[in-house]
């Protein structure tokens, strides 16, 4: 697993549309003739070798990153093999001029091979110590496997003799050879499989060859070919170019060298890179830079080999020499997974003096680069070389262990640590784990969406009511639903985790496992649920309820059986409070990361909660209050589901406000239990939301037994479920209409939390501020009669109590007309809070739970970047906040401005709110501390601390803003005087 | 029927919260006490009276309607009762000074008062010849039945003697006394009913006495009390008055009018005049004026009356005297409706002077004031008095025949005459009628909402293959359905008329019933249909399927049993061509007004068609070309709905390509018959835009059957039906998400339009001119992915056929995203078209299907004032339209933009959309002639014909700018020389 992820960054070496990039050698030529003279001649070229560059680290946008380190470890005296880089102008200049170089080019190549031959004392196709070189791409950002690479360049059938003797190995040397015309004849000159061909061409001539050789043997390896066998197919391959291209293989190593250079720089047009640009928003403008280095070779022999290794464990962040090596192999063999390498710690057995100059390279490189690096490095008959360093990739966990190390080594300050650690990966510190050797073993059967992270184990049940009672007795219990609903909430309050068929990450079953903290795999759509039959079924696999299932909320993946889990540490001390904050490592980094995000953080994080037991969480986790209460989901609790439905089906207004009377305590005793756990922290309450017939029962049998419960008629429950029946329920009857038609219910609710906050306010001397949010609201007057009922009740709820209440009344923004109305609805409201999830589906016309259907191929399309129900769509949705914003803060200033979608949790969102200079984000409790790091980031972003550099660009700033101004001032006296001349 | 709408403009008096109206005396006194001296006095009371008077009738702001009328009438000659009028400017000050009143107004109003005593040689109190006056309201707007009105003030228990004497009738002058107390009791006093009351005091009282007389006789009439039982109520009204107000009735005949005037002014702000305000846009700066005029008396013998008429008939616009009149009786006996009015026709026997002078009045008012009017007149012992005229209401035929015959007369221009017809009733032209003996006699049965306008007869079914049967056996058929779906088009296209029990006025049902002309009435909630049992219940009455119905869809009412109809006159000619053009009035005046409309639009005005037949009559009503064609509409027609659902089954693409394949040349006929419908005028199409499931059969039945066509499983089919299945199917995946999906439904119906194009352009010589729309775009890659397929498509018919394409791509604007964004997709898009239905659905966050459930009360607390998914909701849809507008022509100044949602058709949309400068509306065939007129209206209004008033103001305006740029540029010269100074 971890092999995987970490060491396959290269990707499998990438096909190209070589018909466009074909290098026009005649053309180059004749600009390469032409001397340079009389101008200033400008440096395209960057030399490195022999402990000098001309370039440095900072370089990354001319050198491109693997380029601008290169010659940075030089610099620092780290062995890497010379070689020059060809800056990211030549690329531009190259689109810009139909495909052609700057005339200064090819003399300044010609300077760095010349370089390289004197630091190696070996000469470019010379045929007794020829120069072999790579050719690699190289762009500001990584784009891993995007582009092309050619390894072995200089090898002709003179030099490939020279190889095998300094070497002393023939078969190496032709194999080189073999590999390189291999290489080449794809990448450069576009040999690739013609329709209808299977397989790429040069494979197939070594299977074809190999069968010749061994009949009846179809996998023979190729270790079996001996040297004249590879020199054969070196000529069966040169054949192969020839009979496809009609041109000879170029023997000619400068030949070689610029169609190299024009496939690399062609590549980065290509459809795989401008994908990949298009998916990371990397500008086209940037271009790449071609890395021309001296080969250096690990497959020399036992005393050579190669491996890439991080300075720190980037899983879980210790600091130890972490990595792998093969002994015998190129850079490409560690990564292909024909062979398995070995752990680097076994490096110090075989080549100890190797071992002992990479683990001091590698605290160079820590003390220099200031992060973990991953690097890659060779060795070549004893001898290290290194051929990339670049900031490594790491685990969430990993990440923070990092950061505050760091600053605890004095490597970095705390504001780089806040900056370190990718926001989103945080909650990995929250989530449970699988047990790691465990999960090695267990049976994946399917994949899903990761829609609440985190690992979980358990029996499945297929229904709520049985999960519930399995879990009574003690059982760890999996809910197995195709799709969730509100009637289910008990189930998975009872589960340890969730899994569904149906349903994206924002799916009912996402929203209120990530809102629990549950695990939560989602829309497994190769899973058959049967409610009937009670099984679930996966190919030809079928399991029943009681079986066991675990499922990694994190990656999606669904295993059978039970696999151990461990819960996080930071959860057992701050929530579970079974460990002692002091015994943890992790509790530590985590509580020291969010120390110093409160230094800076400017943005509010609130936590959207519906319980005590939440609510506690989310302050334990550093919440500033709650953002978002959803009344209706107390509706379900208990008995009170009964009196709800009592009030849906009344007819009258009587019998409503009866049924309103019995809910009436049971809100109130909600609300009590939130005022005790915020301590005098506000809590944003929104008014009931969903449309009534959620509340009802929809099968028969349900129908029945309510019928008997309230002693009404089969007919009346039918016929009111059949009339609350709507087409599109999202845009129908409910949010603030709802209040609107039944002012009742909306007053019942204002009751309870008024009464609830005299009651802790007098018993339990703890201040109470509720926020009250009227949910939907498009039109001001909407909002107006509303607040209408609330003032009226807070006003006789503090005459009969005696109490004086410290109170809001605002509202959802969550539909565009809400946005676009804002100055008329804030004339009415204290604060808007925007309710991203509904205002995404209304402003893009998108349902989130239909959106299943189309949305992936949107994605894979490139209509949309990134889901927008998970994060933002600031050009749309966004575009909505910002008139929304100025709108309201025109007719009220001061107005209090807040977002309580799940994008309160989403870091990019959060960083977007920061922009738009909102109050507070709000989200689920468990990603309090996510959403509190991704507005520490922001903040910092927004002001970053002075320091020298920026404070010298500041001075200079405001050196030529008065400098500009003393001259806008003297052309305007001089205009005057001109003037009064006339 | 025509009396209660006409007459009944008065409505019934009013209550008032007198609590806060009650005239505060003596601080007026004070006031009034103080002379003004030393400052201009300004002046605030305007007489009227003997051929003279201060104001005119254009001082209908400071005078209101009545007031500045009653002014011309007595300017013109016409015998007015002396009076005056308190301006609108003392309402203001009321209310701006705590309901006080300007110093100067009672020293005006005794001016007032002494010149209608000079002119009727009465005397205000006197004991002799006592002046009597009503005071009534009379804001700039009518706003009838909102404020009070007190009339016979003046009486008290001396001058009522007088009125005896001088009437020589005793009873009638205490009658005149008795009914002054009770008004002015109730209006001024505030005796009311008491919580628990059922009937207002004064009425049980007069019933109580009754009684007493009249033992065992509950109803006696009022006409049975003599004189002396007359002088015994007024002692008990005074009683009562005192009883419950703890004062006495005023005697005194000025604190008398100061009460009426103040209760008049306090009106204006009662809350049924508030609610009226806010209904009808009315300012409440505006104020109310005050008419105090003398009265006079139609009940004071055979020889004295009252009446109401208008100058031309407003049912058909015919000129004639037209009106009803009461011997012996007050205005308002006329309107209550307790004796039946004659005709004005009989005045001619009864009173021949009479009738000649108020038909010489007629013909005075219609040349002075240039409309039809509506007036009010009184005869007191054979003498005419006229107490009102107002420009009168009249229906839509009407109104375009009195337009068109006062051109004729010469007394307005053209242009006037194009702004005289309210746009939306121009389609009464258009609609089919009942008629008009038959319909006095059907027995009404329930209401629903007037969905498509006219009248149908016809035998019910309540199912669209019976109706279809019932049809095709030559039955008129009306289908009543609970909802219409696309599944019941062919019984819609089968039926007279479409019932529904469920809808708005822009369900389903009402939408497809415009769109094909269709008389609809939808959402009659009183029926109870039962498609089982096959049959509607309304209360005890069960109609039975074949029975007959017929329904008006201008009313909205529900008739049993069949009602004779006649067709309108000008389908008859343009559609039917059954009907010489030479032959119909109505037609000539139709076709008059449409060529005037041609005159001044700048609007185009095109239509929703989806057939050939609607195309034509949509051109034949003048449309300038399609802006809409729902290609999905085609997708039911015939057998080609098996192949659309093979399409949907498919699982892999060539099994989909094959089904398109069917569908391609129905659709390619589809388009041959609208392009040559069309005679080269440009369409707008639409591709496919309704999810996919919608065209699956829904009950188990018609699935079974669908199997058997298509030799599928029904399991196949029962699963494809679940897996589409969507919650929010307006959200889901439609639009151009099918075509992103599969790009190959696009490329076919891309496909069927070209070639079409290509056949019409070679075989008939017509041009085409497609305008291909993509609808439901949201994101600018949307659009550009499908315009890509479209331009190949293009080309390679193209290219088959050797024919070149005049052709454009664009979309419909109908998410908020579409609009938001609007600048990036015009990169792409050549035109836009506002879908304005998805658009309100989407801004609002409203379902047009669902909202039946809430708007009924949204508007009665207004909080839309008018259904937003009949007329553009402005300030927040029509936000999104401005910005999508700007935006789009920010990138593509040259955008083409239209709008093609229901809202094409409804006359204040389409002012709006000529606001925003759109290059067209686009709506159903019969609306086209609304349309037209209303695009013509708003081009008026724009840019209202050059007259000498504003051309004054032009010049006048040119002046002041250029005196106002000189200022400048001197205050600019003193600037610089200042500067040049220093």
């Amino acid at each position: 697993m971890f092999r995987a992820r970490f060491l396959c960054r290269k990707g499998k070496r990438a096909r190209t549309d070589s018909g466009n990039l074909f290098f026009q050698i005649p053309r180059i030529k004749k600009i390469m003739a032409k001397k340079a003279s009389g101008t200033k001649k400008q440096k395209y070229v960057y030399k490195f070798g022999n402990k000098k560059a001309d370039g440095n680290g900072k370089m990354k946008e001319l050198l491109g990153g693997k380029g601008a380190n290169l010659a940075e470890m030089t610099r620092i005296g780290l062995p890497v093999p010379p070689g020059f880089t060809i800056s990211t102008d030549v690329c531009t200049y190259f689109y810009d001029h139909k495909r052609s170089y700057p005339k200064e080019l090819q003399a300044q190549m010609e300077d760095g091979v010349r370089n390289m031959e004197r630091v190696l004392k070996k000469k470019f196709g010379d045929e007794n110590r020829p120069l072999l070189v790579a050719v690699r791409s190289g762009a500001r950002d990584s784009m891993p496997g995007m582009m092309d690479t050619i390894l072995n360049l200089g090898l002709n059938d003179k030099t490939v003799k020279a190889l095998a003797k300094s070497s002393g190995n023939e078969r190496f040397a032709w194999d080189c050879y073999r590999r390189f015309i291999q290489m080449y004849g794809d990448v450069v000159m576009g040999v690739q499989s013609l329709p209808g061909e299977d397989h790429e061409p040069f494979e197939s001539m070594i299977e074809e060859y190999k069968l010749e050789l061994f009949p009846g043997e179809p996998h023979a390896e190729d270790s079996r070919l001996d040297a004249d066998q590879v020199k054969e197919l070196v000529r069966r391959f040169k054949k192969l170019v020839k009979d496809r291209t009609r041109k000879s293989f170029p023997s000619d190593p400068w030949k070689q060298l610029q169609g190299a250079v024009g496939a690399v720089f062609g590549s980065w047009n290509n459809d795989r890179a401008n994908v990949y640009r298009r998916k990371y928003g990397i500008p086209h403008e940037w271009g790449t830079a071609v890395n021309v280095q001296a080969m250096v070779f690990g497959n020399t022999g036992d005393d050579s080999g190669s491996g890439v290794a991080f300075t720190r464990d980037p899983a879980n962040g210790e600091k130890v020499f972490y990595g792998e090596f093969l002994i015998n192999a190129q850079g490409e063999d560690v990564v292909a997974g024909v062979r398995t390498p070995e752990p680097v710690a076994d490096l110090k057995k075989v080549m100890p003096k190797a071992y002992a100059e990479l683990d001091a390279i590698r605290h160079t490189l820590e003390s220099h680069f200031t992060d973990m690096q991953d690097f890659e490095f060779t060795i070549e008959e004893g001898e290290v070389y290194m051929l990339q360093t670049r900031n490594g990739k790491r685990t969430g966990v990993a990440a923070v262990h990092i950061a505050c190390d760091m600053v605890r080594e004095k490597l970095i300050d705390w504001q780089t640590a806040v900056q370190r650690v990718p926001a989103d990966q945080l909650d990995q510190l929250l989530a449970p784990i699988f047990n790691s050797k465990a999960i090695k073993k267990a049976n994946k059967i399917a994949h899903g969406l990761p829609a609440g992270p985190g690992a979980a184990t358990g029996q499945i049940y297929f229904n709520a009511d049985r999960a519930v009672e399995a879990a009574d007795k003690g059982e760890k219990v999996l809910l197995v639903r195709i799709e969730t609903s509100p009637e289910d909430l008990r189930g998975m309050i009872a589960s340890e985790g969730i899994l569904t068929a149906r349903g994206g990450v924002s799916s009912h079953a996402a929203l209120v496992a990530r809102q629990m903290g549950k695990v939560c795999v989602c829309g497994a759509d190769a899973l058959s649920i049967d409610y009937h039959d009670k099984t679930m079924t996966v190919g030809k696999l079928v399991l029943k309820e009681g079986q066991f299932v675990s499922i990694d909320g994190t990656s999606g993946n669904i295993y059978e059986g039970k696999v151990d889990t461990a819960p996080s540490e930071v959860v057992q001390v701050l929530v579970q409070k079974t460990l002692n904050p002091k015994k943890s490592k992790t509790f530590r980094d985590f509580s020291q990361l969010m120390g110093w995000c409160k230094k800076v953080t400017k943005l509010g994080v609130r936590t959207n909660a519906d319980t005590p037991e939440q609510t506690e969480n989310a302050v334990a986790f550093g919440a500033s209050g709650i953002g978002l209460t959803r009344t209706e989901h107390m509706f379900f609790e208990g008995n009170r589901i009964d009196a709800v439905r009592e009030m849906i089906l009344a007819d009258k207004i009587d019998d409503r406000q009866k049924a309103l009377d019995k809910l009436l305590p049971y809100q109130r005793e909600d609300f009590e239990g939130i005022f005790k756990a915020l301590k005098g922290l506000p809590a944003t309450i929104r008014l009931l939301d969903p449309p009534l017939h959620e509340f009802l029962p929809h099968d028969h049998a349900a129908q029945s037994q309510l019928a008997d419960t309230l002693g009404v008629s089969m007919d009346l429950i039918s016929k009111r479920v059949h009339e609350l029946h709507e087409f599109n329920p999202m845009l129908g009857h409910r949010g603030c209409r709802l209040g609107v038609v039944y002012p009742e219910i909306s007053a019942m609710q204002a009751r309870a939390i008024f009464e609830a906050a005299a009651n802790v306010q007098k018993k339990k001397k703890i201040k109470c501020r509720p926020e009250i949010m009227v949910p939907l609201v498009g039109f001001a007057r909407e909002l107006e009669l509303q607040i209408e009922v609330i003032h009226r009740v807070a006003a006789e709820v503090s005459k009969e109590k005696k109490v004086k209440f410290n109170y809001l009344v605002g509202t959802m923004i969550e539909v565009p007309r809400g946005a676009l109305t804002a100055d008329e609805i804030a004339k009415h409201a204290q604060f808007f809070s925007f309710g991203t999830n509904d205002l995404t589906q209304t402003t893009l016309g998108m349902s989130r739970d239909d959106s299943g259907t189309f949305l992936p191929a949107y994605q894979e399309v490139e209509i949309v970047k990134s889901n927008p129900f998970a994060s933002v769509d600031q050009d749309g949705v966004g575009q909505l906040m910002e008139i929304a914003t100025a709108k309201g803060r025109s007719t009220r200033p001061e107005i209090k401005l807040g977002i309580c979608g799940e994008h309160g949790g989403d870091p990019s969102s959060v960083g977007f709110c920061h922009k738009l200079g909102l109050n507070y984000v709000s989200c689920s409790p468990f990603r309090v501390p996510v959403a509190r790091l991704a507005a520490a980031q922001a903040a910092l972003e927004d002001a970053p601390a002075p320091r020298a550099k920026t404070a010298k660009k500041a001075v200079k700033k405001t050196v030529k803003a008065k400098a500009a101004k003393k001259a806008v001032k003297k052309t305007a006296k001089k205009a005057v005087k001109k003037k009064s001349r006339k």
